[in-house]
């Protein structure tokens, strides 16, 4: 049987089973590990949750997903601060070593995602020090341009590099997916130019052809990414 | 009433519209261009549709679109060259300036774009002899990412500009989509980057909030894209 200590499944894609029947699910296929999402986490308790996953022995990969930043109002904003610092706490709370950044796309109403990408980075910059304090870190995940409108505008691996250059390595990492990045022709590089101790957790999942509409995602293997090359490229940088 | 003489429509726009429809509905409404498709061309005829253009006094903005290269066999991608220089030949018949390269997307059953890439590479230096002697220039589309898999392999303005430093100025330029290219935080730079010549021809649409499957495009102004910003960004670089 394959060791699938390393291996960490992200709740979202069993999303009918509860938290509990999540733990116990993947613990019982000798699943390493589980990326909670926070709806689940609240559902089923933040203490209950966290007990569990101690007794199953799961280890935590990430806690999904920040709140979005794409409001127009300025207490809107410090609104979303507020709720990412809950966020954080909850992350610390099941043991999770980061919360997944999904930023949000470009303000409703607003056709200025330049401007949009410098409100996030202030965000990050808020958030830094309650993320420091709390000891988890920002994931910073980029996502596929096709999402930049609704979803976030944080869409190059080059972009989140530079953030964590600038935030520091202490509070702020990578959290790459293959479904988002493949397409990249930087992929490679960006990821040497983060190397092993950025690179916070990382998700395999398969682009497809053809791909039918924005959440069209396929297994690992069913599509067009390399995948083997790109796990290759891990393992030379000593991820 | 507008001035629409540097405006051209895309001949796809009107899909259920012949050639000879699409230039008599376009000049009778003051429009001064047409980008043209080759399966429209071929059905009315290289010279007739010629002769009609110019007696319609349209100016031809381009001719979309190449032949794709995502083929196995080196047999195939040999024919693929030789049908694109073939459109070479009623670009210039036409008067097009350029053949819009939409270049394929993965070899199916392979999952190696970076290889396929320096394929496309190839298959451009190899189609430029000919661009040069019939005065047709390669027109490089980056196509948005999400159509890497299926449909080009080339998705970013960056990728596109580092091609034409390569090919030559003389024989190869861009051609912008903002539909494509409106969330890459290099756009603006690497449209700088080009300059007025090298922008072959430039297209407008819009990005919409939601985009519900990957032919969902809009009219220009219902999304989210800053299209007048993307207008001033041509007019300080002179185009």
């Amino acid at each position: 049987m394959a060791d699938l200590s390393r291996f960490a499944i992200n709740q979202i894609t069993t999303y009918s089973w509860s938290m509990p029947e999540a733990i116990e699910g993947y613990a019982a296929q000798g699943v390493g590990g589980i990326a909670c999402w926070r709806n689940y986490v609240a559902d089923y308790g933040t203490e209950r949750t966290a007990r569990h996953l101690r007794d199953a022995g799961l280890w935590v990969a990430s806690l999904c997903t920040s709140a979005w930043f794409n409001v127009a109002a300025e207490a809107d904003f410090q609104a979303a601060i507020e709720e990412n610092r809950r966020i954080l706490d909850m992350a610390a709370a099941i043991g999770a070593p980061c919360v997944v950044m999904v930023v949000g796309g470009v303000v409703p109403g607003s056709k200025d995602i330049a401007g949009q990408r410098l409100r996030v980075r202030d965000a990050l910059h808020m958030l830094a020090p309650h993320a420091r304090s709390v000891g988890v870190k920002l994931g910073l995940e980029p996502l596929h341009p096709m999402y930049a409108g609704d979803r976030s505008v944080l869409n190059l691996i080059s972009h989140a590099n530079d953030l964590c250059d600038e935030l520091g390595e202490d509070v702020a990492g990578l959290v790459p997916d293959v479904y988002h990045c493949w397409w990249d022709p930087a992929f490679e590089s960006e990821l040497r130019r983060a190397g092993p101790e950025r690179i916070l957790t990382f998700h395999y999942c398969d682009w497809l052809v053809p791909t039918r509409n924005l959440r069209d995602r396929g297994m690992v293997g069913d599509g067009v990414i390399d995948i083997a090359r790109i796990r290759g490229w891990r393992s030379r940088i000593g991820h």
